[in-house]
């Protein structure tokens, strides 16, 4: 996620999401020079960006809390981008880092692309290995295999992958990035067009997952990830900072069931710290919401209510079974609190 | 109203809504020398405009319209504020003039404050008369009376005025004004007071309304005409673009309900224009909104579905009885069609 001040869309005519720079994947074989490795690597995000949440989940879902450590940075950008003023002394403990951006000039000097998360860096050299947030999630979820915890699902299973990369094209074109095509539209008619379009891919989905409890087959697949991580922020940020408010998630009764059973599922909502996504996009898009001022709502209790989709079958894990407890340290507040 | 390029309230610390400064009354024996008299007035609202639609809901359920003929202003202001660019020519054809400020002009010369709407115009000297917002709908209930068509309703009842008096002074503070408190607020605290004042006061009132169909009473008064100014245009323009987002109105069942009743009720939804209520919100408040742009949302075609409050009994009318059809040139674009 690089909007903000590291948003190069904003103020153009058209909003359109710059290509990831750093594409070099880490995988089994290393055939990038990144070999899959236990503890080498710091997966860099920010609560707050639904494409680092993305691996946030993903992590979670594999058990790759301690293969892959993870770093957080503050949901407040400043003109250096993401930092790490969360952390003892506005350094990551690991990285020794005050800004990402440190680790991005370390892989090439005077980068001229944004700083974006998620981000994954090199422990040793301190360098960044890639900012692919397309990629990243289907390699955790195929070439970090050997690491993956007992019971870990299969999120990207070979049998259906044409039919997840479908769906996910279709998602990421209309909601994932719709919803910020819409939100920084700078005329009438780019963001009706970006808005109605959220919409009619929306009720499309809801359609597809009336009658079945997953995007793709009887799992939780990538699919699944990708279109919760819009879902969770609709209501709080989406609906109102962006204008896609033709109806709030909540008054969808499919989607909203849909999008409250991730939650519930180990490794999702235990994942969403609100109070992240709330300041950063009010906080951060000024051009958007000149006053900065945080809304109170909406109200989050419902996220926690009883969803019903467990009467459509499907079996979430699969052959596997949900992740254990989230390690200490990595807790956000507790979810379906007042707004 | 007079928020946008009249507001004075904006960029200060805290929203204060000025004072109405022209106060004479209207009355039937004419001490302030403004008698009541058929032709005689103009009354100039916008319909975008909360307070001024109180009066545009008044005159249609007295019967006043033909005693009292109205000039609807654009809803977006220019740097001369409201202005009559909806007529021929750019000119009130009654009043000749271009802009209401004009009225002012001939009432005070070098006039230091805002001009406003609701605002009375002397037809024959072209003076303003009111733009005392506050007093002019309930002189049209109580002053007006000779004028009233047959079976219009008691609207400001004798009996009754102590406990209109003090729903109306709570809805006033909390709902009326409290939204643009939350909207036009700088400071995060001085946002989040006026947010919760607003539900805190909505929630007592949709316990109040669980098993009454109206506010004071069994039958439709001022109350409910001043309250259901402010919800009509909740979903509309309050929840997103004034940031007052706990929850909907269309996710309150009661007020909902209630809110739907009165739009569905002769006099109240046959006034209403999203289309000028969006505009004027979302394009005149360049402070709150920088780019202009006017959401798609909320769907609208909810107002229209049944509100089962019949069965609470209630007389919306008392003795009397519903408002006729809406005099030809004061229509409105259909209601509940989609945002």
């Amino acid at each position: 996620m690089e909007d903000g001040d590291g948003n190069r869309g904003y103020g153009h005519k058209t909003f359109s999401r710059s290509r990831s720079y750093f594409t070099d994947r880490i995988t089994a074989d290393g055939r990038d020079g990144w070999p899959v490795r236990a503890g080498r690597y710091r997966l860099v995000v920010s609560r707050a960006c639904p494409w680092a949440s993305r691996a946030v989940i993903s992590r979670r879902l594999l058990g790759l809390e301690d293969a892959l450590p993870m770093a957080v940075a503050d949901p407040i950008q400043d003109d250096r981008s993401w930092r790490f003023t969360l952390d003892p002394g506005g350094r990551d403990p690991v990285l020794g880092i005050r800004f990402l951006s440190e680790a991005y000039d370390r892989r090439e000097t005077g980068y001229p692309g944004g700083v974006s998360v998620p981000a994954v860096v090199d422990v040793p050299s301190g360098r960044l290995v890639t900012n692919d947030y397309q990629r990243l999630t289907l390699d955790l979820a195929t070439e970090w295999t050997a690491l993956h915890r007992s019971g870990a699902p299969d999120l990207y299973p070979a049998g259906r992958r044409e039919e997840i990369d479908q769906v996910m094209a279709e998602v990421y074109t209309d909601v994932n990035n719709g919803v910020y095509r819409a939100g920084f539209a700078t005329h009438q008619k780019e963001y009706e067009e970006a808005c109605a379009g959220v919409f009619r891919r929306l009720e499309l989905l809801a359609e597809r997952l009336a009658e079945q409890r997953y995007l793709v087959g009887d799992t939780l697949t990538e699919a699944d990830i990708r279109l919760f991580t819009t879902l969770v922020r609709f209501d709080a940020v989406y609906h109102g900072h962006f204008k896609c408010n033709l109806w709030k998630l909540a008054e969808n009764p499919v989607l909203w069931a849909y999008a409250r059973d991730l939650f519930q599922t180990p490794g999702f909502g235990d994942t969403v710290d609100f109070d992240h996504i709330k300041r950063h996009y009010y906080q951060v898009h000024t051009g958007i919401n000149p006053t900065g001022i945080v809304p109170l709502g909406p109200d989050l209790a419902g996220w926690l209510s009883p969803h019903h989709r467990e009467k459509l079958g499907g079996r979430p894990f699969g052959d596997g079974t949900p992740p254990g407890p989230v390690p200490p340290g990595e807790q956000v507040a507790p979810a379906g609190r007042p707004g």
